[in-house]
């Protein structure tokens, strides 16, 4: 019905989309920390934010334009989140859109996106000092990826070509960061997700949230949730082409590639896990018990530690608040049986099998509570030294 | 109306009650691992558990006696939880206990109550092998206190005597431990109390409620909650004397100070905090909000960094749920304020004092959420590096 092909240069590779990171000297040693998205024609948008109370100032802003507005700009920057500013911070914001609209005419309702230190007003000149850098047409994927990184190790960018079955084609594409302060509801992260699909306007948001639900919704680093989470889609609908089922799934894709990657590059972290849920009695019971896994600093120090301790997987199901019993459980590593119904399967041949499964990269914890048909995936990672290194010195 | 005086013997202080440690062979080096608590006449008992659905075969031992049961005797071993072992830990602890009945035939409606790693079968030999050690008729708390320590770096033990205006007297104790899995919902640990008050069976249960709300439930080291908590209280009676308010006011002090302890124990703590909540609107929320900071992983780190980052604190407070607006929130260390009412006040001189605070053993961070009349305390602690270590490590 319709195929994916990965493409190279992420959020400018649909057609009429262009990109650049330059520095203005918020991080040290002229690193990147200012980036622009620009679309040469007006773009619908839709966006997804936060859920804490104290949304920053850039979503504050982004909430005072009209329903349905047009845009074809963002500019983002790291090092300062602009949250916890009172109205100073929104007046910041308007002082540096203003200004750059003064110096490029063309940008139309210009969205700003933050991510870095709470509680600090935005340094509004070195972010204005830094436009003159800016080259509309410049399409530099990567420098605009690295710009928006805090403490990610590395940048975190996809795209794809969808073809349909008539041989007609769009794009779609991202970038995105996000290592800390990684929590559902939705995930802690910036992601900005341009197409050239002709998506209307109207599918975008059930799409966006229904794409988020099993992708950034269902990640964890820490527990933490941010004042800035963002996820941005702009379509300019410039291919003429759409086809429902083949973008929501390209969009699916894209943010569950995104997302894993966050929590791979999750502070501290060596290992991506997936806490699968299976035979809950609800959907909502699976999804609490995976997150309260995905969340639970017994479990991800034991996985940093690669003891398969399933008596610390088994006690915070418990400890979830979901119906369930021992008499009904069963938890594996990968395929790894180490408890069924009742029955410690643990012997020194599984829990060697187990410590070997716990030393990859990857792997899957599943959990079957015996009680039902419902099930949840949800993505964390282990915690280990460095993520207290990062988050005790992160300002320093 | 009543006077309160520490003394020592902590659980063996009340009169009639006698308690030791042995060493079993269950930790390494013949550290003391078995503890009993006994009394010459029988005890009414009450007790409050943890709400894990996985709660470990001591509980469910214990709620096989019928309603209003007396005891004499309370078994307690270290390294091994008893949880997630199905039909066959409940049958090792009836062996346990019926050949601990054979040799001391005084011994009635003995409980048992454990903690060590979840999901392995209790060691019963090495157990019963430990019983010719017992003297019944010995006063030896800091044995006691010491043989059901985990990963606790210091033992925790209290008693007091009661004087009441009339000159008579009651005396109550206890010993405790706990480091790690400390959460609200019952913090996990075990809690013994004994006493001699003439405290009417029917007051234990509510004034145990009571004071277990602002004592062991305000607590938090990690946010996991243990499938073993256990908070038992006995009364033989002996003294003769009761005061209801002097009764409560001893246990709430007597309970404080032990929860305390567990925080200030925390595995990898260097601090204990307390998480004041003012000005919330409802009671449940000054907890919901003072248990999201006692547990943010952020907040947690940046303690243990001594960085007074009041962001996290702020961002917290907005992800946990509750009303709030940047409008009215006042956040203060110790009497140091930071932000109030959407001013920063994070200047270089507000922030080199609050780094100082952030120094000390213990401190408060104060939050005026600045929208009603309800408070709330929550004890928690920092997360440094050898909370990772300890928990990576814990069974090898």
């Amino acid at each position: 019905m319709f195929n994916l092909f990965p493409i190279d240069n992420g959020v400018c590779a649909p057609e009429g989309f262009y990109c650049n990171g330059v520095s203005a000297g918020l991080k040290a040693n002229s690193q990147l920390d200012l980036a622009f998205i620009y679309a040469d024609s007006l773009c619908d948008v839709e966006a997804i934010f936060t859920q804490n109370k104290f949304c920053a100032a850039p979503i504050m802003h982004y909430k005072e334009y009209q329903e349905g507005f047009k845009t074809n700009f963002i500019l983002i920057n790291s090092k300062n989140a602009n949250a916890l500013t009172g109205n100073e911070g929104i007046n910041n914001i308007k002082e540096v859109l203003s200004t750059l609209q003064q110096m490029f005419p063309n940008v139309t309702n210009p969205i700003m996106s933050s991510t870095g230190t709470i509680g600090v007003q935005l340094p509004k000149e070195k972010i204005i000092s830094a436009f003159p850098l800016f080259k509309l047409d410049t399409k530099n994927n990567q420098n605009a990826a690295n710009a928006i990184m805090t403490t990610d190790r590395f940048n975190k960018t996809i795209a794809f070509e969808v073809f349909l079955d008539d041989g007609k084609s769009f794009r779609i594409g991202a970038i995105c960061k996000g290592a800390g302060m990684i929590n559902p509801s939705l995930a802690t992260m910036l992601c900005f997700i341009t197409t050239d699909a002709a998506i209307p306007k109207e599918d975008m948001r059930p799409l966006l949230l229904k794409a988020s639900k099993t992708t950034f919704n269902a990640i964890s680093v820490d527990g933490d949730t941010s004042t800035n989470d963002t996820i941005l889609l702009l379509t300019n609908h410039k291919s003429g082409v759409y086809h429902k089922e083949a973008f929501l799934f390209a969009l699916e894709k894209l943010m569950h590639k995104l997302a894993t990657d966050i929590v791979r590059d999750g502070e501290g972290a060596t290992k991506l896990v997936a806490f699968e849920i299976k035979g809950a009695k609800t959907q909502q019971e699976a999804e609490k018990c995976a997150k309260a896994l995905s969340q639970s600093l017994l479990v991800k120090t034991a996985l940093f530690g690669c003891d398969p301790n399933w008596g610390r997987i088994a006690s915070t199901i418990g400890a979830s608040g979901i119906e369930c019993s021992p008499e009904t459980l069963e938890i594996y590593f990968d395929d790894i049986c180490v408890y069924s119904k009742g029955k410690i399967l643990f012997d020194d041949i599984n829990e060697e099998k187990a410590t070997r499964i716990l030393k990859q990269d990857s792997f899957k914890i599943l959990c079957d509570i015996g009680l039902g048909k419902e099930s949840f995936i949800a993505y964390g990672c282990d915690l280990g030294y460095d993520y207290v290194k990062i988050n005790a010195d992160y300002r320093t």
